[in-house]
Protein backbone atom coordinates (compact mmCIF):
# COMPACT_ATOMS: atom_id res chain seq x y z
CA UNK A 1 0.00 0.00 0.00
CA UNK A 2 1.35 3.94 -0.63
CA UNK A 3 0.42 5.96 2.31
CA UNK A 4 -2.56 8.90 1.19
CA UNK A 5 -1.88 11.82 0.45
CA UNK A 6 -4.57 14.59 -0.74
CA UNK A 7 -5.70 14.26 -4.25
CA UNK A 8 -4.24 15.87 -6.81
CA UNK A 9 -6.18 18.69 -7.24
CA UNK A 10 -5.92 19.30 -3.63
CA UNK A 11 -2.45 19.57 -3.66
CA UNK A 12 -2.52 21.67 -6.87
CA UNK A 13 -4.69 24.16 -5.01
CA UNK A 14 -2.29 23.67 -2.20
CA UNK A 15 0.43 24.80 -4.33
CA UNK A 16 -1.57 27.63 -5.80
CA UNK A 17 -2.40 29.41 -2.50
CA UNK A 18 1.10 29.34 -1.50
CA UNK A 19 2.13 31.53 -3.86
CA UNK A 20 0.28 34.00 -1.97
CA UNK A 21 2.63 36.26 -0.52
CA UNK A 22 2.70 35.47 3.33
CA UNK A 23 1.63 31.85 2.83
CA UNK A 24 3.43 28.76 3.75
CA UNK A 25 2.41 25.57 3.52
CA UNK A 26 0.55 25.17 6.47
CA UNK A 27 -1.57 28.12 5.61
CA UNK A 28 -2.21 27.38 2.19
CA UNK A 29 -3.74 23.85 3.43
CA UNK A 30 -5.50 25.75 5.79
CA UNK A 31 -7.16 27.74 3.18
CA UNK A 32 -7.57 24.69 0.74
CA UNK A 33 -9.52 22.66 3.41
CA UNK A 34 -11.04 25.29 4.56
CA UNK A 35 -12.94 25.95 0.91
CA UNK A 36 -13.42 21.69 0.40
CA UNK A 37 -14.86 21.75 3.74
CA UNK A 38 -18.25 23.30 2.86
CA UNK A 39 -17.29 26.76 1.34
CA UNK A 40 -16.77 26.10 -1.86
CA UNK A 41 -18.90 29.08 -2.76
CA UNK A 42 -17.11 31.59 -0.88
CA UNK A 43 -13.76 30.53 -2.33
CA UNK A 44 -15.49 30.54 -6.10
CA UNK A 45 -16.60 34.24 -5.65
CA UNK A 46 -13.54 35.22 -4.32
CA UNK A 47 -11.83 33.76 -7.38
CA UNK A 48 -14.60 35.36 -9.48
CA UNK A 49 -13.67 38.57 -7.74
CA UNK A 50 -9.94 38.46 -8.58
CA UNK A 51 -11.16 37.97 -12.44
CA UNK A 52 -12.88 41.01 -11.95
CA UNK A 53 -10.10 43.01 -10.31
CA UNK A 54 -8.00 41.94 -13.43
CA UNK A 55 -10.34 43.08 -15.52
CA UNK A 56 -11.60 46.75 -14.14
CA UNK A 57 -8.40 47.67 -12.75
CA UNK A 58 -5.54 49.65 -14.64
CA UNK A 59 -3.09 52.04 -13.66
CA UNK A 60 -4.09 55.61 -13.80
CA UNK A 61 -2.91 57.32 -17.24
CA UNK A 62 -1.94 60.38 -15.48
CA UNK A 63 -0.17 59.28 -12.09
CA UNK A 64 0.05 55.55 -12.21
CA UNK A 65 -2.22 54.94 -8.81
CA UNK A 66 -4.86 52.46 -9.53
CA UNK A 67 -8.15 52.95 -11.83
CA UNK A 68 -10.71 51.79 -12.80
CA UNK A 69 -11.04 51.28 -17.21
CA UNK A 70 -9.11 53.71 -18.64
CA UNK A 71 -10.20 56.59 -16.67
CA UNK A 72 -8.41 59.00 -14.83
CA UNK A 73 -7.88 57.89 -11.15
CA UNK A 74 -10.07 59.16 -8.35
CA UNK A 75 -7.07 61.68 -7.31
CA UNK A 76 -6.51 63.00 -10.75
CA UNK A 77 -10.10 63.47 -11.12
CA UNK A 78 -10.70 65.53 -7.56
CA UNK A 79 -11.17 69.33 -8.61
CA UNK A 80 -10.72 70.14 -5.25
CA UNK A 81 -6.96 68.92 -4.95
CA UNK A 82 -4.44 70.85 -5.09
CA UNK A 83 -2.74 70.14 -9.01
CA UNK A 84 -0.04 72.38 -8.06
CA UNK A 85 1.57 70.11 -5.52
CA UNK A 86 2.73 66.61 -6.85
CA UNK A 87 4.09 63.98 -4.39
CA UNK A 88 6.52 61.46 -5.94
CA UNK A 89 6.37 58.28 -4.20
CA UNK A 90 7.85 54.58 -5.33
CA UNK A 91 4.69 52.73 -5.40
CA UNK A 92 0.87 53.11 -6.02
CA UNK A 93 0.40 51.25 -2.36
CA UNK A 94 2.19 54.43 -0.68
CA UNK A 95 -0.86 56.81 -1.58
CA UNK A 96 -3.21 55.33 0.94
CA UNK A 97 -1.15 55.63 4.05
CA UNK A 98 -0.42 59.24 3.10
CA UNK A 99 -3.93 59.67 2.54
CA UNK A 100 -4.93 58.11 5.58
CA UNK A 101 -2.45 60.58 7.12
CA UNK A 102 -4.70 63.16 6.08
CA UNK A 103 -1.92 65.21 6.04
CA UNK A 104 -2.10 65.72 1.97
CA UNK A 105 -4.16 67.50 -0.31
CA UNK A 106 -2.13 67.91 -3.42
CA UNK A 107 -1.70 65.13 -6.52
CA UNK A 108 0.54 61.82 -6.93
CA UNK A 109 2.92 60.44 -9.05
CA UNK A 110 3.60 56.71 -8.71
CA UNK A 111 7.04 56.13 -10.37
CA UNK A 112 6.37 52.47 -10.29
CA UNK A 113 9.68 51.53 -8.11
CA UNK A 114 12.84 52.52 -7.67
CA UNK A 115 16.60 53.07 -8.89
CA UNK A 116 18.24 50.03 -8.57
CA UNK A 117 21.49 49.18 -10.97
CA UNK A 118 22.00 45.68 -8.81
CA UNK A 119 18.25 44.59 -9.69
CA UNK A 120 18.58 46.20 -13.79
CA UNK A 121 16.22 49.08 -12.52
CA UNK A 122 17.28 52.08 -14.76
CA UNK A 123 15.78 55.50 -15.49
CA UNK A 124 13.65 54.41 -18.34
CA UNK A 125 12.07 51.78 -16.05
CA UNK A 126 9.81 53.80 -13.95
CA UNK A 127 7.55 56.84 -15.06
CA UNK A 128 9.91 59.36 -14.83
CA UNK A 129 9.18 60.74 -18.33
CA UNK A 130 5.39 61.24 -17.63
CA UNK A 131 6.85 63.03 -13.91
CA UNK A 132 8.98 65.94 -16.14
CA UNK A 133 6.19 66.15 -18.79
CA UNK A 134 4.00 66.87 -15.90
CA UNK A 135 5.94 69.34 -14.61
CA UNK A 136 6.77 71.02 -17.34
CA UNK A 137 3.03 71.42 -17.50
CA UNK A 138 2.80 73.14 -14.64
CA UNK A 139 4.98 75.89 -14.02
CA UNK A 140 5.36 76.98 -10.59
CA UNK A 141 4.74 73.60 -9.17
CA UNK A 142 6.12 71.81 -6.23
CA UNK A 143 7.65 68.16 -6.24
CA UNK A 144 7.44 66.67 -3.32
CA UNK A 145 10.10 63.85 -3.41
CA UNK A 146 8.45 60.93 -0.97
CA UNK A 147 10.45 58.44 -2.30
CA UNK A 148 12.05 56.00 0.89
CA UNK A 149 14.18 56.57 3.20
CA UNK A 150 16.63 53.23 2.25
CA UNK A 151 19.48 53.73 -0.35
CA UNK A 152 17.83 52.87 -3.84
CA UNK A 153 15.26 55.55 -2.32
CA UNK A 154 17.51 58.36 -1.30
CA UNK A 155 19.47 57.53 -5.40
CA UNK A 156 15.93 57.82 -6.76
CA UNK A 157 15.58 61.41 -5.16
CA UNK A 158 19.02 62.85 -5.99
CA UNK A 159 18.68 61.71 -9.80
CA UNK A 160 14.75 63.29 -10.16
CA UNK A 161 16.55 66.36 -8.07
CA UNK A 162 19.02 66.70 -10.75
CA UNK A 163 16.27 66.17 -13.34
CA UNK A 164 13.83 68.50 -12.49
CA UNK A 165 15.97 71.47 -10.97
CA UNK A 166 16.53 72.74 -14.18
CA UNK A 167 12.38 72.79 -14.61
CA UNK A 168 10.71 75.59 -13.32
CA UNK A 169 9.47 74.37 -9.52
CA UNK A 170 10.18 74.04 -6.01
CA UNK A 171 11.67 70.64 -5.38
CA UNK A 172 11.42 69.33 -1.72
CA UNK A 173 11.46 66.10 0.44
CA UNK A 174 9.76 64.88 3.80
CA UNK A 175 11.29 65.33 7.03
CA UNK A 176 13.43 62.92 8.18
CA UNK A 177 13.89 62.42 12.09
CA UNK A 178 12.29 60.63 15.28
CA UNK A 179 8.86 58.79 14.81
CA UNK A 180 5.97 59.90 16.74
CA UNK A 181 5.71 58.43 20.32
CA UNK A 182 9.26 57.29 20.16
CA UNK A 183 11.94 57.63 22.64
CA UNK A 184 15.54 58.81 21.77
CA UNK A 185 16.71 55.06 23.18
CA UNK A 186 14.89 53.09 20.71
CA UNK A 187 16.13 55.39 17.61
CA UNK A 188 18.90 53.90 15.25
CA UNK A 189 22.04 56.21 15.16
CA UNK A 190 21.42 56.93 11.54
CA UNK A 191 17.66 58.68 12.49
CA UNK A 192 19.48 60.63 15.35
CA UNK A 193 21.33 61.95 13.36
CA UNK A 194 19.11 62.70 10.79
CA UNK A 195 17.14 64.46 13.75
CA UNK A 196 19.59 66.53 15.39
CA UNK A 197 20.93 68.23 11.99
CA UNK A 198 17.02 68.73 10.99
CA UNK A 199 16.35 69.97 14.61
CA UNK A 200 14.06 72.71 14.78
CA UNK A 201 14.05 76.21 16.36
CA UNK A 202 11.57 76.64 18.81
CA UNK B 1 -11.59 66.96 -1.50
CA UNK B 2 -12.45 63.46 -0.38
CA UNK B 3 -9.76 61.24 1.09
CA UNK B 4 -8.50 58.93 -1.87
CA UNK B 5 -9.38 55.34 -0.99
CA UNK B 6 -8.70 51.90 -3.57
CA UNK B 7 -11.03 51.66 -6.49
CA UNK B 8 -13.83 49.46 -5.51
CA UNK B 9 -12.61 46.61 -8.08
CA UNK B 10 -9.54 46.63 -5.19
CA UNK B 11 -11.49 47.42 -1.82
CA UNK B 12 -13.70 44.65 -3.16
CA UNK B 13 -10.97 42.24 -3.67
CA UNK B 14 -9.56 42.78 -0.07
CA UNK B 15 -12.89 42.23 1.48
CA UNK B 16 -13.11 38.66 -0.51
CA UNK B 17 -9.62 37.77 0.42
CA UNK B 18 -10.06 38.80 4.29
CA UNK B 19 -12.77 35.60 3.82
CA UNK B 20 -10.20 33.06 3.85
CA UNK B 21 -9.27 31.60 6.83
CA UNK B 22 -6.41 33.05 8.91
CA UNK B 23 -6.07 36.31 7.02
CA UNK B 24 -6.90 40.01 8.46
CA UNK B 25 -7.42 43.08 6.85
CA UNK B 26 -3.83 43.63 6.68
CA UNK B 27 -3.14 40.15 5.06
CA UNK B 28 -6.01 40.66 2.64
CA UNK B 29 -4.23 43.87 1.22
CA UNK B 30 -1.29 42.76 0.88
CA UNK B 31 -2.21 39.99 -0.70
CA UNK B 32 -4.65 41.93 -2.94
CA UNK B 33 -1.80 44.58 -4.04
CA UNK B 34 0.44 41.76 -4.56
CA UNK B 35 -1.95 40.51 -7.32
CA UNK B 36 -2.60 44.07 -8.78
CA UNK B 37 0.97 45.05 -8.67
CA UNK B 38 2.09 42.28 -11.64
CA UNK B 39 0.86 39.29 -10.60
CA UNK B 40 -2.25 39.32 -11.72
CA UNK B 41 -1.23 35.85 -13.90
CA UNK B 42 -0.53 34.39 -10.88
CA UNK B 43 -3.63 35.55 -9.28
CA UNK B 44 -6.11 34.17 -12.38
CA UNK B 45 -4.19 31.01 -12.28
CA UNK B 46 -5.02 30.30 -8.37
CA UNK B 47 -8.26 31.23 -9.11
CA UNK B 48 -8.41 28.77 -11.88
CA UNK B 49 -7.13 25.68 -9.20
CA UNK B 50 -9.87 26.76 -7.16
CA UNK B 51 -12.65 26.28 -9.79
CA UNK B 52 -10.90 22.70 -10.97
CA UNK B 53 -10.73 21.47 -7.19
CA UNK B 54 -14.60 22.24 -6.68
CA UNK B 55 -15.07 20.92 -9.71
CA UNK B 56 -13.16 17.95 -8.99
CA UNK B 57 -12.94 17.09 -5.27
CA UNK B 58 -15.60 14.83 -3.87
CA UNK B 59 -16.47 13.55 -0.33
CA UNK B 60 -15.97 9.60 -1.19
CA UNK B 61 -19.09 7.67 -1.38
CA UNK B 62 -17.40 5.36 1.47
CA UNK B 63 -15.35 6.85 3.64
CA UNK B 64 -15.90 10.57 3.20
CA UNK B 65 -12.02 11.27 2.66
CA UNK B 66 -11.42 13.47 -0.30
CA UNK B 67 -12.07 11.53 -3.68
CA UNK B 68 -12.01 12.82 -7.75
CA UNK B 69 -15.36 12.81 -9.47
CA UNK B 70 -17.39 10.36 -7.80
CA UNK B 71 -15.47 6.91 -6.92
CA UNK B 72 -13.73 5.57 -4.18
CA UNK B 73 -10.96 7.49 -3.13
CA UNK B 74 -7.32 6.32 -2.56
CA UNK B 75 -7.57 4.70 0.29
CA UNK B 76 -10.90 2.77 -0.28
CA UNK B 77 -9.02 1.55 -3.77
CA UNK B 78 -5.55 0.25 -2.00
CA UNK B 79 -6.42 -3.42 -1.68
CA UNK B 80 -2.72 -3.71 0.09
CA UNK B 81 -4.78 -2.33 2.98
CA UNK B 82 -6.25 -3.92 5.97
CA UNK B 83 -10.45 -3.59 5.18
CA UNK B 84 -11.08 -5.14 8.82
CA UNK B 85 -9.81 -2.23 10.41
CA UNK B 86 -11.81 1.10 10.20
CA UNK B 87 -10.54 3.98 11.87
CA UNK B 88 -13.10 6.68 12.86
CA UNK B 89 -12.06 10.16 12.61
CA UNK B 90 -13.80 13.51 12.70
CA UNK B 91 -12.83 15.39 9.53
CA UNK B 92 -10.94 14.46 6.06
CA UNK B 93 -8.33 16.41 7.24
CA UNK B 94 -7.42 14.24 10.36
CA UNK B 95 -7.06 11.44 7.89
CA UNK B 96 -3.56 12.76 6.38
CA UNK B 97 -1.60 13.45 9.99
CA UNK B 98 -2.37 9.61 11.23
CA UNK B 99 -1.29 8.44 7.06
CA UNK B 100 1.99 10.55 7.95
CA UNK B 101 2.78 9.06 11.07
CA UNK B 102 2.94 5.98 8.88
CA UNK B 103 1.22 4.31 11.97
CA UNK B 104 -1.67 2.73 10.41
CA UNK B 105 -2.91 0.51 7.42
CA UNK B 106 -6.48 0.02 8.00
CA UNK B 107 -9.01 2.27 6.30
CA UNK B 108 -10.91 5.11 7.09
CA UNK B 109 -14.00 6.57 7.87
CA UNK B 110 -14.48 10.71 8.41
CA UNK B 111 -17.98 11.70 10.36
CA UNK B 112 -17.79 15.17 8.81
CA UNK B 113 -17.69 16.38 12.69
CA UNK B 114 -18.29 15.56 16.03
CA UNK B 115 -21.65 15.60 18.12
CA UNK B 116 -22.54 18.89 19.66
CA UNK B 117 -25.89 19.55 20.43
CA UNK B 118 -24.96 23.36 21.29
CA UNK B 119 -24.06 23.85 17.74
CA UNK B 120 -27.22 21.95 16.29
CA UNK B 121 -24.85 18.91 15.43
CA UNK B 122 -27.01 15.92 15.90
CA UNK B 123 -26.21 12.24 15.16
CA UNK B 124 -28.10 12.36 12.00
CA UNK B 125 -25.93 15.64 10.70
CA UNK B 126 -23.00 12.87 10.95
CA UNK B 127 -21.99 10.00 8.56
CA UNK B 128 -23.14 7.67 11.24
CA UNK B 129 -25.68 5.41 9.01
CA UNK B 130 -23.07 4.26 7.05
CA UNK B 131 -20.23 3.48 9.58
CA UNK B 132 -23.26 1.39 11.27
CA UNK B 133 -23.94 -0.11 7.50
CA UNK B 134 -20.53 -0.52 6.93
CA UNK B 135 -19.47 -2.34 10.33
CA UNK B 136 -22.17 -4.94 9.55
CA UNK B 137 -20.94 -5.86 6.46
CA UNK B 138 -17.67 -6.14 7.61
CA UNK B 139 -18.12 -8.62 10.83
CA UNK B 140 -15.34 -9.05 13.23
CA UNK B 141 -13.43 -6.12 12.29
CA UNK B 142 -12.30 -3.42 14.69
CA UNK B 143 -13.19 0.12 14.83
CA UNK B 144 -10.60 2.45 16.15
CA UNK B 145 -13.01 5.50 17.79
CA UNK B 146 -10.01 7.81 16.73
CA UNK B 147 -12.63 11.05 17.74
CA UNK B 148 -10.82 14.03 19.54
CA UNK B 149 -10.01 14.08 23.34
CA UNK B 150 -12.23 17.19 24.09
CA UNK B 151 -15.69 17.06 25.50
CA UNK B 152 -17.26 16.69 21.98
CA UNK B 153 -14.72 14.04 20.56
CA UNK B 154 -15.11 12.08 24.09
CA UNK B 155 -19.54 12.20 23.57
CA UNK B 156 -19.20 11.19 19.91
CA UNK B 157 -16.79 8.24 20.98
CA UNK B 158 -19.14 7.05 23.63
CA UNK B 159 -22.14 7.28 21.21
CA UNK B 160 -20.30 5.39 18.93
CA UNK B 161 -19.84 3.11 21.52
CA UNK B 162 -23.08 2.46 22.35
CA UNK B 163 -24.40 2.20 18.91
CA UNK B 164 -21.93 -0.06 17.51
CA UNK B 165 -21.21 -2.26 20.67
CA UNK B 166 -24.54 -4.90 19.65
CA UNK B 167 -22.44 -4.88 16.13
CA UNK B 168 -19.85 -7.96 15.53
CA UNK B 169 -16.67 -5.94 16.03
CA UNK B 170 -13.82 -5.02 18.68
CA UNK B 171 -13.94 -1.46 19.13
CA UNK B 172 -10.99 0.26 20.83
CA UNK B 173 -10.29 4.56 21.34
CA UNK B 174 -6.15 5.66 20.76
CA UNK B 175 -4.17 6.04 23.68
CA UNK B 176 -3.83 8.94 25.68
CA UNK B 177 -0.98 10.12 28.05
CA UNK B 178 1.89 12.17 27.67
CA UNK B 179 2.84 13.44 24.45
CA UNK B 180 6.61 12.05 22.77
CA UNK B 181 9.44 14.14 23.86
CA UNK B 182 7.30 16.45 26.71
CA UNK B 183 8.80 16.41 30.62
CA UNK B 184 6.02 15.77 33.12
CA UNK B 185 6.57 19.48 34.15
CA UNK B 186 4.23 20.46 30.90
CA UNK B 187 1.60 17.94 31.34
CA UNK B 188 -1.68 19.33 32.42
CA UNK B 189 -3.78 17.52 35.14
CA UNK B 190 -5.77 15.80 33.05
CA UNK B 191 -3.26 14.25 30.92
CA UNK B 192 -1.11 13.45 33.84
CA UNK B 193 -4.22 11.90 35.38
CA UNK B 194 -4.72 10.04 31.83
CA UNK B 195 -1.16 8.96 31.36
CA UNK B 196 -1.17 7.61 35.18
CA UNK B 197 -4.38 5.72 34.77
CA UNK B 198 -3.40 4.23 31.45
CA UNK B 199 0.46 3.30 32.59
CA UNK B 200 2.22 0.24 30.90
CA UNK B 201 3.51 -2.44 33.07
CA UNK B 202 7.19 -2.90 31.46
Amino acid sequence: MNNLDYPLPVLELVAALKQLPGIGTRGAERMALWMLQGHMGEAESIARTIGQAADSVTPCPVCGFFSTAEAPCEACRDEERDARTICVVEQATDVIPIERSSAYRGLYHCLGGKLSPLDDVEPEDLNIRSLVERVAGQPGCEVILATGSDVEGEATATYLHHLLKALDCKISRPAQGLPAGSGLSHADTLTLMKALEGRTVL
